[in-house]
């Protein structure tokens, strides 16, 4: 883990660096003396001013204050534990986060983690990923700075069967993230892309470890371009890309979306444990852009040609075929062909 | 890997133990001077003692004979590479095999393995597990030296929904390897137990490394009781267990049980990825016990009783229910109430 950033303790305790942007946060103009942050925290005033250090590498800009003390002019728009949750309202999701400047892939970083016991809920995120993974062993494109990489354990009590639902679970979380900080209107394309204006903005791609009767954990890997520019697209794209700032003409806070994405994830998994799948399926099926559609699905050397009718309890979707009968489609790309006539 | 017995290199090549014992086995009477030994395998006089003597510290008998070189005796009925592969045909299972003299789990070093990148047919056994696991995370007793544990690496180019259709293929397996090396006649209790006299001789856990479209791995775990004495079960198990030696009355080579299991295996998989499902499943139902039969399953809080009528694609139980509605099981506890009047 050399190019770890942070990552908040196990247990849900608060780091001291937490703690001191706490204290920042609660004072009106921002000015907090040494001694106070000494006096608070129990630590030595030499130990205060190693982490003042310490934070000002992370990108935060803190003043020295004249016989006052500190002041937090202003933190960064980096997904680091100590900022993601300061404001994260949830209630397994998020209560561990671990961040990386840079890793090959969140998703295998988590996969090891939970592995390891890591419990439900932790979180991994990167500013950067060197091996990005899209679905189907495809490369997920994961310049630094700009976009969100993360991955969501999860330890649902399911049969390996039910897993895809998980998988529109989080579309539908994305969905509900972008609508929260952007005026965008995000549709989904089955089974896991998310669409601004009929480009990408957003892939899943989930992992599961499991037996043949019990599913031992689940890797929810989102990535969500936000503020990629045009000229950080491959030109090789297979189908059209794009980012929350190309589609909106603004930046988007990295930090807001990506607690509203926690925010969004934590309660559809909090309702789905309770209510189960009917309800995310119902929010989806709202969400898709096929519905109704004629389109062609094509995997590996197979092509299936249909009307787009839903999606069922296991994840696949409901071709109606020419002849009439309806065909599950279990896994392949889409391709919207014309609207029902 | 402190428990390691002994490994197969990688690449399907021979190490020195395995041409020194390969000299031995071409030899009528089994006597192979050292300078031969020294000669053929292109290594010093002392360089041979040392493996003689490592050899001898595996359990072969290799004596002295006064001024014409070793004899092999005897070898040991241990689960290593060097006997294992000695006399095995296969095309892709075995090609690698690692031992231990003990082990967590055959299953986890395997799916770690695998993680890794270890090729497909790589096999894991162990003389004995420390924490033996079975379905639905309950444990497997595995004292040493009497049974076989061991765990198979497949990467099979499946959906993962289809998964369940390699449990089938590693009952019939085990089922072929109990027919071959015994007179005995073994049934499969769904979904993935072996029966003989309505006794459990054999268990399958099977675990996959999965994403939503795509397996990446999966482990044949198999745990067979092959000369498990009555005072080594457990007072409290479920349900009634026996070893091939308490059926059948006869110890049973552990060598050669391995190895019939491995060559079935991988004849059944070779089968598999060119004629798909069909013929495992067809094998499988002649092997099962439930046919026909009236029974209970239990699964977590819920219940269902009605025949069973077979398996499908997925692995799933059919059972007709009394009002004549065939309902698909997917996970749970098998009890026969009666033959179907």
């Amino acid at each position: 883990m050399k190019d770890l950033f942070s990552q908040s303790p196990d247990g849900g305790t608060q780091t001291l660096d937490q703690q001191i942007l706490a204290l920042f946060r609660a004072k009106p103009g921002g000015v907090v003396s040494g001694e106070e942050l000494s006096g608070v925290l129990q630590v030595s005033r030499t130990a205060v001013w190693k982490h003042i250090k310490g934070l000002k590498a992370l990108g935060y800009r803190i003043e020295a204050v004249p016989s006052q003390g500190y002041r937090l002019v202003a933190a960064p728009d980096l997904l680091i534990p100590e900022e993601i949750a300061a404001a994260l309202v949830t209630r397994r999701i998020g209560r561990r986060v671990i961040s990386f400047r840079e890793t090959d892939s969140t998703n295998e970083v988590a996969f090891r983690l939970a592995e390891e016991g890591a419990e439900e809920g932790t979180v991994v995120v990167a500013e950067a990923q060197r091996r990005g993974k899209g679905r189907l062993g495809r490369r997920w494109e994961s310049p630094t700075g700009v976009n969100l990489y993360c991955s969501v354990i999860l330890r649902p009590p399911l049969l390996p069967v039910k897993a895809p639902q998980l998988t529109f679970l989080s579309a539908v979380a994305v969905a509900r993230a972008i609508t929260a900080t952007t005026p965008l209107h995000p549709f989904i394309k089955w089974p896991n892309d998310l669409l601004i204006n009929g480009r990408k903005v957003a892939g899943l791609l989930n992992e599961m470890s499991s037996e043949t009767e019990k599913v031992n954990f689940i890797i929810l890997g989102i990535g969500v371009n936000i503020n990629m520019r045009r000229d950080q697209f491959p030109a090789d794209l297979r189908h059209p890309a794009t980012s929350l700032f190309l589609e909106g003409g603004e930046e988007v806070s990295r930090l807001a979306f990506a607690r509203a994405l926690l925010e969004a994830l934590d309660a559809l998994y909090d309702a789905y444990l309770v209510d189960g799948y009917g309800p995310v399926r119902k929010e989806w099926l709202a969400l898709s852009n096929v519905l109704g559609k004629r389109v062609r699905v094509t995997f590996q050397e197979s092509e299936t040609v249909g009307v787009a009718e839903g999606i069922d309890e296991d994840g696949a979707l409901l071709l109606q075929l020419a002849d009439g009968r309806v065909e599950r489609v279990l896994a392949g790309d889409v391709t919207i062909l014309q609207a029902k006539g």
